[in-house]
């Protein structure tokens, strides 16, 4: 059952991770972390005729691996948490369609990997359910061309750009279990807006949401950032990444550099892949918190993650009303067994 | 602390709404439900310069009023629970942005109202928080311009179509409390698709879940149909409404004739005010929910309401993609105090 510590809810029983898995696209398959990843498409439609059902397509894939690693059936799972970039979350939609499995549908953008792992978590620990999945998706073709230009069109890219990573994750999470990760706490993060409006800059959009919700949880746990292995932002990029260290110095007075590393700079190699300020989308942090992270929880090789997963709560339709970008990061602190 | 009975959800503290409201645009105003709404707005911008800053007030004042009649600041709420229909979720993450509330953001299409009590009464029974708010809103104009056509184009309705509702609702909702109307049980929904491509046909394309999940409900619960003062379907409308009741009949041997109501029936009165299959939207369920059904569960004048939320999963561009619309229903069981 939870508890409190200030507004970080502790969760008492450490509900365990028993079955994560990663399936991503052909670049993403040539970065850093190609040797983590569960399932590599080199076919961009992931088998479809769409981009959107190969989205769909490649979060099922990832689902499936997940509760095939864990040892679970659909039949056993009390509640999928899933959700994605598509307009209405068809990515995620789609795909529970086939599996029939209760579904609740979230919304963070790019936050969504931890907001799921953050409230499979808290329901499992609390009893309400035995075993939940979380699970999100990006893909950069099918973001593209929703939230910017047709890919016909080639339009040029700023430096600030992040590249939407073609990827998705899911994990398997249960209140008893054995030798696997857990979820031990779980901060919700509140919105925060500048008033940003590149949309082409969503690291400094979501930078002083992560950074409050960093501050935040080290304060209300009385840490520091030593006694985390990795402060893991989930898609900052370069630019926004260096925001997030920047304020977090001179508003909060505490440095992360040391400890500090970000999905979206860990799942593509900056100086060979052209992605620009680096990797983005609800599949970025999935992906690599499903594969790298997990894993190595996993096997004892880290033993502390703080995850904040940052997501840019924006649409298309108000970047052109001339709205700026609000930015949210949900907290998940990973532990080894 | 939660319990199950079969997949159904005991929430052991039954914990209160201790605030709710419901704002909403003209025609809803003229609707029988009329004397039930806190706000009524005339103009249909809702005073902003376009239909989706005008959803974003519209829940901002839903959530405000709520908040006013529970006694409760912003700061004391642990964490919104909110969705609407507009891409990417704006009307709510906007919304929240101004009021500094931790967020989650949810995406259960017009199933969102009783997603938000689900997961809030859920996540303030095991006492992971203390006060959570649910939240939702539709905007006719918002939605008929996003999914279907401009309003300009004056599209002719189908007989089997609903009419977006223009309304917000919000409940405030706390683990202890007093003469309140309480949440006391849960059963998240699974996604349902029985092959309807009719856009203009939603209560159809959600039927099947809500037979499912209200069978489930009774099964779990041994309760009988005449256990509960109604059964309340989010918006099923006219059409969906009786393929729920023969569904129910034919699969299930099960007659809720009786003390079935819907949402979209009771908002708007279809004789008079020109909707068709009657109302639909986010804003359908939440805005009749936390007037009318909340209201008189606080006085007593209702006993026992099983609230069944539906929603359809679909988007423009599954739908152009020759997709078929999939469904999904969660049921919340709201008792007087």
């Amino acid at each position: 059952m939870p508890t409190k510590s200030g507004n970080v809810i502790i969760l008492q029983s450490r509900p365990g991770i028993t079955g994560n898995a990663a399936a991503v696209g052909k670049k993403e398959g040539e970065g850093p972390l190609k040797a983590e990843f569960d399932k590599i498409f080199d076919d961009e439609f992931i088998g479809q005729k769409t981009f959107e059902k190969g989205e769909t397509e490649l979060q099922k894939t990832a689902v499936l691996k997940a509760l095939e690693k864990s040892g679970e059936q659909p039949d056993n799972i009390d509640l999928v948490l899933a959700g994605d970039l598509l307009n209405q979350c068809i990515g995620s939609s789609f795909g529970q369609r086939d599996l029939g499995m209760p579904y609740a549908g979230l919304y963070g953008a790019c936050s969504t990997m931890a907001l799921s792992l953050a409230l499979g978590g808290i329901l499992t620990d609390c009893g309400a359910i035995s075993t939940a999945v979380a699970a999100t998706s990006s893909h950069f073709c099918s973001a593209e061309r929703q939230y910017r230009y047709p890919l016909e069109y080639g339009g040029q890219r700023t430096p600030a750009s992040q590249w939407t990573v073609t990827g998705a994750g899911a994990a398997v999470i249960k209140r008893e279990a054995e030798n696997a990760p857990r979820i031990s706490a779980v901060l919700f993060g509140k919105v925060f807006d500048l008033g940003v409006t590149d949309q082409n800059n969503m690291g400094a959009a979501m930078a002083p949401a992560a950074a409050d919700t960093v501050a935040r949880f080290l304060k209300d746990t009385k840490s520091k950032p030593e006694d985390y292995d990795i402060i893991l932002t989930g898609d900052l990029g370069k630019t926004g990444s260096r925001l997030l260290k920047d304020l977090l110095i001179k508003e909060h007075d505490t440095d992360i550099s040391a400890v500090h590393d970000d999905c979206g700079l860990m799942i593509f190699d900056l100086k060979k892949q052209d992605v620009h300020s680096g990797g983005s989308g609800c599949g970025c942090s999935a992906s690599v918190v499903c594969s790298y992270v997990l894993n190595r929880l996993r096997k004892g090789e880290l033993n502390r993650v703080l995850f904040v997963g940052t997501g840019a709560l924006l649409s298309p339709t108000s970047a052109l009303q001339g709205e700026s970008v609000p930015g949210i990061a949900h907290a998940v602190l990973l532990t080894s067994d």
